[in-house]
């Protein structure tokens, strides 16, 4: 059995490490924070007798041997880095967990038959480079490794140098090794288990999602003398997309967010003549999200044409509707039941490392509830107990795969 | 007779100063080019004889004496300051012909009744602190001294702190003294004079201005697993508003611009849940302004109601409709009809800081035409024939006032 309270007050220690004013964390990826956490975690891993090895994408994995250590990994990880407005809770769960299965297995001085791996995964936020994991992207075999380091944050800085800078560019190579089983706990971060009062999400699948960079080209001019007829309003193309994605993400199971907009030269008495904006779109269903962009496409062209503007959409990011390991799905809802606590599937509204992972491992996931389904706020909440839970349900799947 | 030669070699001269490589000029108020343009003008005008004064907000009088230096003077003048994306015209012409006028009387060894003073007032643009129109705010007695030093610019600095830094803050008291006559040329910045074909444009009055600063907030949440229906999106507020503000400016000679945005936390995934932005509503009708804050005001709770969200919007600056002196205006169109050139009465569509003298004094404006009516760009330009010509009205509206 897993100690909640240790890994609860492990995560709220944590948590200090870019703690804000709100209660929430702002611990960017790549920066000296993220090293901080990283730092610390390591520190953990090492008092747990963990061997530590760190790969060139910044990736960390700390193994706990089993009785054969010729057999595959069974692992577990999240990441550590946040966003901007971050909780406690995202990614670092699915790390703090990881650790506490080693911590609870060392107590019992329980060992397994294959060794276990407690994983870190680089950039999964995907709010400082784009996209979303990255670093599991390249474990995954889905990006290249100069894929990846050539990435760059808005200030122009690469992954390459921000992760050199922190000191974790490692020696290892990324991926291309067997892994037995992968697992990663992490909260909902929606409403759904909460409502249905279910303590384990099911994690059956993960929706798709496509993200674009789209660029306004209109006309600067005077905000007084010129007529509004002749406008070429880069801002007012934006505002109207924004408007038009919102209806397009309205459909059932559609998201469609804006996260991102800058507008220029930034004068209040100056008509905007560029404008850079970021457009998420999601669905469970890979043909919707295709009519999505189809949709997406012909409001922008429209709108272009009505206001005189150029518009440049590039899709940078496509991400398909991803089904989870059979058996590693059914592995989680069997140690749900056996433990007797409520449960469901469900279908993952974010993405997460796990997903790119499944690409070369069986790979499962586990979510517990988040309060009121919001995440990616500072007032990001769980409950003791149900982080508690995930955390079991975890052991319990990973020990029966590592001696299966 | 002005030298139109040396009026535009002046002005080119000017125009490297914060050159852009698209041939326009970005020489923001109270930054180091905006000194190093003083510099040049006040070297210029001591060379010519003048005798320079500096004001407590930075305004610069550069002083050529008369006949009976007892009589108020006859003042021209304009601005030296520049949008981010500005043109070479925009302020400094008015400033340059200023200028030629007192060389031109120079060669000729004419002399004036009463004193002649050329003026550069700080900050009209209002792209780095608003609002518009700052210094001859003051000068003008609709600002006071402490409110136009405590503007703020993006990054927090104050116009006080910035215009010491550049070593313009100078001890003269602002205004109150009496000024016979003010007259300022500019180009039109609009599209009204090259359509018709004029060359100068009498200008009988600015429109009104509303300026306002907007705050949407909403909530930060997960792009991927927040359903549409429950999201509190602070910039879909903000972008039904830029939409609904233009329509609101489409009336028949209304004009309403959103130049700048900003929203947080700038994050492709995470729904925005602060937006600030800026709206600058103009109509020639005082009334109709009147109309068009209540529309906005009824839109911007319209929306915020419908999608959860907060918005604040509090009216910065507002600026009547301005009639012109009547004898100034006569007097600018009479130059006009005498020299033969085709002229027409117009409206200003932006502010200028002649409008905010007209407090103090009897004010008059010249028009002349630019190309393509664009302004606020760096592609802004005007034909030297022009710019002589509205120099040379200035000249004879400017004697015909000191001898009177
Ligand atoms: N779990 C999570 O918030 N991942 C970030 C990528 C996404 O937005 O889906
Ligand atoms: N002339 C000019 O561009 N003034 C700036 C203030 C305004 O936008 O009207």
């Amino acid at each position: 059995k897993i100690n909640g309270d240790r890994l609860w007050d492990s995560l709220m220690e944590l948590a200090t490490i870019g703690g804000t004013e709100k209660g929430g964390v702002c611990r960017i990826a790549l920066t000296d924070l993220d090293r901080q956490g990283r730092d610390l975690f390591v520190r953990w891993c090492k008092e747990a007798g963990c061997e530590i090895r760190v790969d060139k994408v910044g990736n960390i994995f700390a193994r706990r041997p089993g009785r054969d250590n010729t057999k595959p990994p069974i692992m577990t990880g999240s990441h550590l880095d946040t966003q901007p407005t971050g909780g406690k809770f995202d990614g670092c769960y699915g790390v703090m967990a990881g650790l506490e299965v080693i911590r609870a297995l060392n107590d019992h001085g329980y060992e397994t038959e294959a060794p276990l791996e407690v994983s870190v995964w680089t950039n999964e936020e995907g709010c400082r480079f784009a996209p979303a994991m990255t670093a599991s992207g390249v474990f995954g075999g889905v990006f290249t490794l100069d894929y990846a380091l050539s990435r760059t944050d808005p200030d122009g800085v690469t992954f390459g140098e921000a992760l050199k800078q922190i000191g974790y560019d490692g020696p290892e190579a990324v991926g291309g090794r067997p892994v037995g089983a992968f697992f990663e706990a992490h909260i909902e971060q929606g409403p759904i288990l909460e409502r249905e009062d279910r303590t384990i999400g099911v994690v059956t699948a993960a929706q798709g999602q496509r993200w674009y960079e789209i660029q306004w080209t209109g006309m600067e001019s005077h905000a007084g003398t010129t007529p509004m007829e002749g406008r070429r309003d880069a801002l007012l193309g934006a505002a109207l997309l924004i408007a038009e994605a919102r209806k397009i993400g309205a459909r059932p199971n559609g998201r469609s967010t804006v996260g991102v907009i800058e507008s220029k030269p930034q004068s209040r008495n100056t008509i905007p003549g560029r404008v850079f904006m970021t457009l998420d779109f999601r669905h469970p269903d890979d043909a919707e999200l295709t009519r999505m962009d189809a949709e997406m496409r012909a409001a922008a062209a429209r709108i272009a044409s009505e206001h005189g503007l150029e518009v440049k959409i590039e899709q940078i990011w496509y991400f398909p509707p991803t089904p989870f390991d059979a058996k590693c799905v059914a592995a989680v809802r069997a140690a749900a039941e056996k433990a007797g606590l409520p449960h469901m599937d469900i279908v993952s509204g974010a993405g997460h490392d796990a997903c790119y992972v499944a690409k070369v491992a069986p790979t499962g996931m586990i979510f517990v509830p988040c309060k009121d389904g919001i995440s990616h706020n500072e007032i990001e909440d769980a409950r003791k107990d149900d982080i508690a839970a995930g955390c079991q349900i975890l052991l319990q799947a990973m020990v029966e795969r590592a001696n299966a």
